[in-house]
């Protein structure tokens, strides 16, 4: 059943954004995509993730967000990039001090402002990278936070965190892009800052085995 | 006891952030503190806040926080600010969509960047202007999604949410403050944009009340 709802997605311009964005589309909300420049090496992101809210005809916002503090080696390009070790035990350097808390805070903002039903954000919680904040747990307490924290709390109406992603693999979650159209050739995923994928970084990596485990070519691979 | 810790005070220029950094300094907390300009009509409370933070020796970063999405009179200096109907039961224009979610959001990061063990924030759920996000209930299901969001989950650093003042009426804020030898003349209320204070607005009435119920004379009247 289509919905007439309204949302915000949180886009990136990875494979995981873009997908929970065409995931939104075919669930037949209004979308409005949020994307954030926040100072990351990989700013080439942001052109695809332009270029596919333009493909799929979804309006967008850019919001430059500032973490002048660091604390992270994708925010310095002069800083060495963790290679070839993901999906391990400890926090990867990569992780950026609570990003996901204030990507999601400033999607609620927007979604409150212009009373949109939900926010999409693509997390996912089995071939991710280790950041805390992609798990289920800290989505369902942010939720509460958030119903505890803005108008719903007075007013009723509630704004919803949906994760469709949550629980699939890279290789499910390219098999559902694959289904609903996305056009992986413009997405991007690499961490290192290059006009090229660097094939090294975890985020490299991870997308390499996914499109491996689903039988697939990467159309970014030559 | 004196603590040699560390924290980020978040700090608007007004009395209740003002008070909580005096609070923490007195605590003995080696302090950041974290100054947003988000667009907000009284402009005015930043210089305030600056001026304040150097007095008290404090370093601090200012940073711009964007809302592109609008949603408050306060961040349109056009709309009419609410008059004389402070402490009611719905929730004023002046309300900022996901405001303080924001910005302890951005609080808690740059605790994260430097290793800071608490975030401080004045909110207060007596004296207020009925905002959902000042609220105990709010601030304690933000604690639980920090400490799963945040390296803690993993890495067991936690990093408490510390709201000094939440139980306390603008009376005895005004009351801690002259203690702690908060220089009131600095700080900075009024919502309007002006430059000086309306004395109409909720912000303006809810510190003259304060001011009027501690039988102090708010060195801002003329």
């Amino acid at each position: 059943m289509k919905s007439s709802k309204k949302a915000v997605v949180l886009l990136s311009g990875g494979i995981d954004s873009v997908t929970s964005m065409f995931y939104a589309l075919n669930k037949g909300f209004k979308l409005n995509a949020l994307i954030f420049d926040y100072g990351q090496r990989h700013k080439r992101e942001l052109a695809s993730a332009r270029k596919i809210a333009g493909i799929a005809g979804v309006s967008y916002k850019v919001v430059k967000v500032n973490f002048p503090w660091g604390g992270s080696v994708l925010l310095d390009k002069k800083s060495k990039l963790p290679h070839g070790r993901f999906m391990r035990k400890t926090i990867p350097s990569t992780y950026v001090p609570g990003r996901n808390i204030i990507f999601l805070s400033l999607g609620i903002s927007y979604a409150e402002a212009i009373s949109a039903d939900e926010v999409f954000i693509g997390v996912n919680a089995v071939d991710y990278s280790g950041y805390p904040d992609c798990r289920p747990d800290f989505i369902k307490a942010f939720q509460k936070a958030v119903d505890l924290g803005i108008k719903s709390v007075v007013e009723g109406k509630k704004i919803k965190i949906s994760v469709p992603l949550i629980n699939l693999s890279k290789k499910e979650i390219i098999e559902l892009g694959l289904k609903l159209g996305v056009p992986f050739k413009d997405t991007w995923s690499c961490y290192s800052g290059g006009a090229n994928p660097c094939n090294r970084c975890d985020s490299c990596l991870i997308r390499r085995k996914g499109f491996q485990d689903a039988g697939i070519k990467d159309p970014l691979d030559r």
